[in-house]
């Protein structure tokens, strides 16, 4: 179902942001749209949106019972999600408590290993770039935030790191890693935005040993292990209680 | 000339590094080949290995004069230096005045911005990662170094862009960016080691304002501009003073 909506201010690889009744609201829209590695690998998952939606609104809840400002503020529909319009700052936090992925391309800590405490990297994003890493050093250049923003920042996303890991550990499953974008609403207040969800957590089944099975998010779909809907639906399910 | 010394130690893309006559002195033997893109480029360039040679003796030389710690002992031959044996640490120091190379490519700073200060970023020297950009969580989870060494690495390499820059201003060059790698002695005093030429620095010529020609660095290689070896005579003729 297709809520009403104004026009369309955004279209992203996995969402389109549509304008809403009032000017600090907008609606989000999940498409069924993969990409992996910037947009190289491609396809269209039946299913994603609906998945991604509801089990990003289920823990933009939980943070918010948690007292973490997020950008939600209601559920629409089974695809689409009413947030606060946010000033994006053009940042990717990573934060990693197992050691997998691009980190262990682009170091020599080995896959596997737990970070303690959980690593945190920003990226600069931008699709033309491909998401660079950045250094502090570069990060002040592009003078993106104030000193101050960034620690508010690291603080933020360590404590949604923090939450987010209790939360999947109570389903027996390990937060890997996961990616969080921030922005600023019209009071200036740091809200969590974007989604949370499979697409931007690595999350491994505590009920499966085996490191491809346990495997419940994109990482399916880069690694062409199949099942990919089926493992967001698992997601659903736990997040759900259900 | 090739001096006498004792069993190879180890064989870099532009050196060779021989045992010398005490354990705390090496010799190394300046090589022709010419490597870029993580020596996906490669070239044999008949005279480079005494141009590095040379013009490094001299910065080495200029950088002690001003209290510089380095590894430079004395020059042996044309191409051959004696230096004090170091634990490299496995850093690469870039330090850039104006912006340009892979710093443009992967951020939205544009070519040719001044930087002021200069930007100082590390990367990990280990060619199968393709020496990557460190970020600072990254630096303090590899545990190379201490936040202490951290400190004194950049003062160093802060140091150093000070006085390259200025004695190359004095030449009529400017100092784009540059190179820096580090040792600690075995009396773990921190050096200023590897070499200091136009394979480590981006010199551009003041004395000529067209964007290519004033080129006179590693960059005519990565380029494919032509004219190397005589750019690399350049620098020669000017460090010398004559």
């Amino acid at each position: 179902m297709t809520p009403d909506h104004g026009p369309l201010l955004y279209e992203g690889k996995a969402k389109r942001v549509f304008a809403a009744d009032q000017p600090d609201r907008v609606l989000v829209e999940f498409k069924n749209d993969a990409t992996a590695f910037n947009a190289l690998k491609r396809a269209e998952l039946e299913g994603k949106g609906r998945l991604n939606c509801q089990i990003s609104a289920r823990l933009f809840e939980m943070l918010e019972r948690e007292g973490v400002p997020t950008h939600y503020l209601d559920l629409v529909s089974e695809t689409w999600m009413l947030v606060q319009h946010v000033d994006v700052i053009p940042l990717e936090v990573v934060i990693r408590n197992v050691a997998t992925g691009s980190l262990c391309q682009q170091t020599p800590i080995a896959a596997g290993t737990e970070l303690s405490p959980a690593l945190l990297d920003l990226y600069y994003k931008d699709d033309n770039l491909g998401d660079p890493l950045l250094s502090e050093s570069r990060l002040q250049l592009l003078g993106l935030i104030s000193s101050q923003q960034r620690l508010e920042i690291e603080q933020l996303a360590r404590r949604v790191n923090q939450l987010l890991l209790s939360f999947f550990e109570s389903l027996d499953l390990l937060l890997v890693d996961f990616k969080l974008e921030l922005g600023l609403n019209s009071a200036g207040t740091l809200l969590v935005a974007d989604e949370i969800s499979p697409d931007t957590c690595r999350l491994w089944d505590h009920r499966n040993s085996d490191p491809q099975a346990r495997i419940l998010d994109k990482d399916r779909f880069r690694q062409d292990l199949g099942g990919v809907i089926e493992a967001y639906g698992e997601i659903l399910k736990r997040v759900q209680g259900v």
